[in-house]
């Protein structure tokens, strides 16, 4: 019912986009209300790789990757493959081909809910991917499924053209229509923590900076000065 | 019941855990009698970080962080911040915020049986971690917990003051009152280990070393020369 | 039943060997008919290791590593220890002691379907090693097991004297006899490869490479211009 | 952004929903093109057990069901409540009740990505539940989610209203649009099976019913006498 | 350190332990203020199983039973062996022999953190058995470890004597001292809970037996007609 | 290079097949000297069930079930259908059709590492199946693999006619050329322990049957009467 490949989709605001990679997945997913971020199990494949960009999206079915070929011919500069499965699956669905073409395409990065493989050349490379396993299990090229659809990724639901940004924290995905909200809260909410770092540096206690002493007696905490017998 | 925050702790001695720290987890937990190691699935979350310390220990629930931040008041100089927690969860209850906190107290490191966020700025300040998850997810500040009862991380119960030696390897628990026994213990094993070392990186065998062939011979083993047809 | 050691195993020829090791996990598996490769949880005790070697084969029981000792004695140069175990098991059972052994006798890797320990040291070494956990707990030395017999090792069926090969990918094993077939295979694919590289490096699709487009639009994938309404 | 309750939702018609009840997930999954299925970590709480209705759905967040109680009142006969949460949780976050409540109100059965309690009593009360989890441990009444707005469930995008059935091998969700579509396609299946039924029962191979013998011939497969020495 | 056996040891009033286990799991671990509960991988043998006894604890180390025939020496009727082990480990350390031994001596239950066998027959027998797996693997009788002492169990630290509830819901302990307190809170929140499913079974709404609308408004929630076009 | 079918396998001999499934799984194990255990993830679809058969091999690739209906062609009366699969997946691949076919050929019984559906009609049917998943999700017939070679399934080699051995315990595998010696050896291990049965059931000690007080006071084990201060 969904074997099809949309060809012009809306994306997230590339400038907006920029931003919302400026701020990191810990911030952004604070200002998104706390939505949209994939299942810890899925990793950066090597450390330090950072992306933001729009989501053009696949789903493939387990064991098979044809559909990332075709959708790379609708990725665009800026853009972030995300590929979502039928079924749980750790082939290596993806490697140093693959991304070689899509850096050419300009494409700033792979999310995958399965494994890739080539991992060292990725690595060399520096092409940031966030995988859920890594086998040098190649896959073959039989069933179709669709680019540009809706899919679930990791346990996000993904809408193609929405804001993506990734590091070693996670993945968040931000809805094409929230991306400027979030961007402007994630910095205002920036701006906030850069002062309340230094004063923690310097020895202030969270305690007291965030007022939670009144609060914490209220619930019922007690401070006691000799530990109970056990 | 236990909605307290124990203030003063008796914590093992200092100069015990250094030499705990110099011996490394593999030993600590051979010399302790092979008890008091947290399960593997805790892992760091930089490769090479190092820490020995006494426990300041937090129990959370899932998805609040509230009682780290009162915990945080509690540590002094040469503490390592242990959290358990009241049900599996991935969250990232600490970030580079509460690491810069825990650095001005002079903390030497976090066990946590739960996420961690912010995980590059944590690389970056070289302030060392042990977590069962990393995740850009944060948390709510609602529920009470406790700081300094005994809590079960990671499958061990551990005691405020215990010592904690952490490395690549993993975490170790050491009771308070054996420590002093432990480290005399592991600083004799390791004389004998470097002894052996030696042996072997000029071609002893490990049979022969510890006289092995005698009971494997008793207990049975066979040796033949042709592989039998399967 | 199998509580032998056997001493004389056939080995794969060394040269061919080598150049498995050359063309890498994942191009040995596909010329290998996509057979032979281990589970994806076994992983590379530190990125950037590679190792091919003939296989040494050991069967040990959860939590005793007794027979990695008796196996030290039978390996030579360019073998490959391979440790299958009859039951789940984290324990840590080989670490840096028996490392520098088997670096004495030229042993060029390790592959364990259970825990290790001393990874820093491992890293440190360069010794390459692949398994599924890392683990401070030591073992004991009290169960028979077996040497050079065939053992399942993380869902794979080792014979003694198989090529195996292994990278950040993982780990593939190679039947004696095919070894040379295979080798020759992975060859040609790898030559096939660069030239690949090159245009997809130039922009040229996948798609129009691998002639995908009219068995795609046979199999019934449509292309259409506006996104379905949701 | 998201902490809302949308009162007036459209359902999936009644009867095509009892149709597709009629037919059980694996046929249902396959009429639907093979779209829908929850990921089989997905449990029913008593074998045996089915349901087919409309989905209500909740978004609540670790170890707290307040939304749960609120999504109640929202219920019709003939729902299905479908739970979703924003983080990996076990809790019991149902029991007696609750399902008490859902009961008197008509509702169908329960769906949740998370824990339940009272396992007992639900298998008494013939209250089909399909959960990850079971658990004793309660929750809190805290923190805001949201009744009727699209939630992922064990990996599937529920939009309110959706057809949603479940017996022992599994869950799947069918969008309301294509309901009407898979009821008639599935029906069309049963039917072939049934005369398929029979003729296997009689001894009738698969390889001659379906026409198998050419395309496996075509695709390279071999028939031998005698197994190859290994 | 710990290679002990205690053999008189303090245990919780049989009275106070039976009307805990008339309250059942849930209820006494609110009740003890939602602490004492094992993690949910920890699973009945057999649904519809139920014990209530006091903790005689063992500690055994992974495929290793020894400990198991030491303990059984030291208990009496009413008791429940409690079994936790050094590493993670699924092998079947418990049977009908030993089943048939506990019943003699009056024993009314067993958990296990690790694996069972015989589960045909311990079903056939009604022992109620929480354990981690079930596997054919017998164990072997070499390693000490220790009887009454305190042991981990599923993530929960549990004395000698300690009170213990299990079902279908898991398995619960509850501290010696706050034993006779915990039945007591438990009876008047299991009261309650008799009125609240009267009113639930006539329609009533946990909205308003609970008085939860206005605290939602006041945390922000909102209702809609409307769904939001998404 | 294993797309084969081969046609004439040499099975084990059934009516020492027949005393093996008499024995039970835990007891054919030990008998078989610890060997052969299937692990513990793969479990009965319904309790209660027991097989024992030869094994007539599969091996699959994830989503794809057609080698098992080429499989069904080479069953006799007496075999168990072994599937194993290239790599992790818990797909449906095999429900009420298939087994409808298998019980019409007098095939005894299913082993699968990978997933099944019509859960309930296989436990209405009495067709016993060992499984590592149930799911709806269909498969494809689309990848070749092969019949009657040896494969891997959960952890264990199976070679074409074997015998293999299931219950409500596990899965357990036994060579041909070691069948008749293994179920020598149990049934002298099971005549051993009937009497050991009567005399627990009458109050005896494992302690002194076994003859294990003097072997655990030479270990060190210590008895003492006071608890230790913790």
């Amino acid at each position: 019912m969904k074997t099809v490949v949309v060809r012009n989709i809306v994306r997230a605001d590339a400038e907006v986009v920029k931003r919302l990679g400026a701020l990191g997945t810990s911030t952004v997913h604070e200002a998104f209300g706390r939505f949209g971020l994939m299942k810890p199990y899925l990793r950066p494949v090597w450390p330090g790789g950072e992306a933001a960009g729009t989501a053009v999206t696949v789903l493939v079915h387990p064991g098979d990757n044809w559909m990332i070929h075709v959708a790379v011919e609708q990725c665009k500069p800026g853009d972030i493959l995300v590929v979502g499965c039928s079924a749980d699956n750790t082939d290596g669905m993806f490697g140093d081909l693959l991304a070689t073409s899509l850096i050419a395409r300009g494409v700033v990065g792979l999310v995958i809910d399965a494994g890739v493989r080539d991992a060292k050349s990725l690595r060399e490379m520096r092409f940031p991917v966030w995988s859920k396993a890594i086998s040098a299990k190649g896959t073959v090229k039989a069933t179709l499924g669709a680019v540009n659809v809706p899919v679930v990724c990791a346990g996000i639901n993904v809408v193609p053209g929405d804001a993506v940004v990734a590091d070693d924290d996670g993945v968040v995905v931000v809805s094409k229509k929230y991306a400027a909200e979030v961007a402007i809260k994630g910095e205002k909410r920036q701006a906030d923590e850069e002062g309340k770092r230094k004063q923690l540096a310097s020895g202030g206690l969270g305690l007291d900076m965030y007022k939670m002493r009144e609060p914490l007696a209220k619930a019922g905490l007690v401070y006691i000065d000799e530990p109970e017998a056990d």
